[in-house]
């Protein structure tokens, strides 16, 4: 999208089931292998009572929405605050959601409030982003 | 590590080459497609002069850290603040670092100061963390 | 295989059960996160009542038998018609069948049926490959 | 998209580069372990000079253009004809293009030309699709 494009208000939305084969590689990718999210047992007696997903792959689901639906492709990632709400289990079908906050049109950057909900509308990240439009 | 042990100032770090493999299974996992990160003809024309990681897979490391070493296995992630402030392109090796800024004894909560930095020693990501022990 | 060893009526199968691994990693490679496929919510909602496997994924599984079986190592893929008559759920094991229709012999061009079906001996995929032998 | 929001003449396009790791994934889902894909030494003996994609993966872009933009999320895969008329690269972007060519809009269904070129606007996939819309 173009700046002149975006308004306060404009929401996009990208739904995707976590699964145990997404959790995997995350922490193939990242090096992340806190117990809570590879080892079964361990997770199974912790404070969740299962292994859950690595927050910073719901968190992803945010950049997605940004890079392909609002602002869509182009959209160059400034900041991103994020505050973990609720753990995500393995098969749980997320949705991370966009709201355009402000648009500030001079420097092509938009702020956005950011969600992340579960399949029971609970809340597991929120925040805010700023991007900016390329030229 | 229990909260006792842990000290304003302590440090810890996790670095790992960011391979075009990252880069591929990471928007394979999350569904971002931003032709900056999985489009080498349009990526080399756009304004970074070739495909960049995805700023969440570089913040991914600082999970790694926070999970893996200091406060380490167990650590419930609360929030973090990100600001991307370089690109990261494929090949880069990036170090994440964190370093203790607080501790909150009685709810078992640590705040620390995170960044991801580049092989010419350049800040790619600032930002900072809170993370919860577990019981 | 030579040319002169393929004679009409000669076929070859593969199978393989499509797991939710399968579908996670082809919608990595190809960026196809069709709800269909990767929201178990909103398949569930849908008219499939669960989510199904890309028809390009077991259509894949022809070129597997073309590739690895008959004609084998070294086949050149001219062309693949498809009708993608059932869905492929998750755990569906399905059999991609090739049978030889015709043999070219001077352009070293084989024509072949091929089918995919499932465990239940259901037809999902049915078509036409056109193939060349190296020289 | 809903049937009445399609003509004959739209156009929708994705575009990737075609990575090695893309490729390896691809053998590993599928069992298609023809030399031209996964083995350099006999590929590069072979009449192509070198590893080329599975003609199925970069067919694989067409489902995620029908599934992703046009008609996008929710659209049904019926039917897909497919002529492989040239090779793809590891290295090649590919961008696959789909053109409305036919609305039949008493049953939701569409007919489509559709098309992969490489980075040079080489075709190396063309052929037709039928996709249904959901009710």
């Amino acid at each position: 999208m173009k700046i002149e494009e975006i308004s306060v208000g404009q929401t996009a939305e990208f739904s995707k089931t976590v699964t145990e084969t997404d959790v995997i590689l995350f922490a193939g990718i990242t090096g992340d292998f806190n117990p809570a999210h590879v080892d079964a047992v361990q997770a199974e007696a912790g404070m969740f009572g299962g292994r859950i997903a690595h927050g910073m792959l719901s968190a992803g689901f945010i950049s997605t929405v940004l890079a392909m639906k609002l602002p869509g492709p182009g959209t160059i990632y400034l900041s991103q605050n994020l505050r973990f709400t609720k753990p995500v289990r393995i098969g749980d079908t997320v949705t991370a959601r966009v709201e355009v906050a402000e648009v500030i049109a001079p420097k092509r950057r938009v702020r956005l409030a950011t969600t992340v909900a579960n399949q029971h509308g609970e809340t597991v990240i929120d925040g805010e982003a700023t991007v900016m439009l390329p030229a």
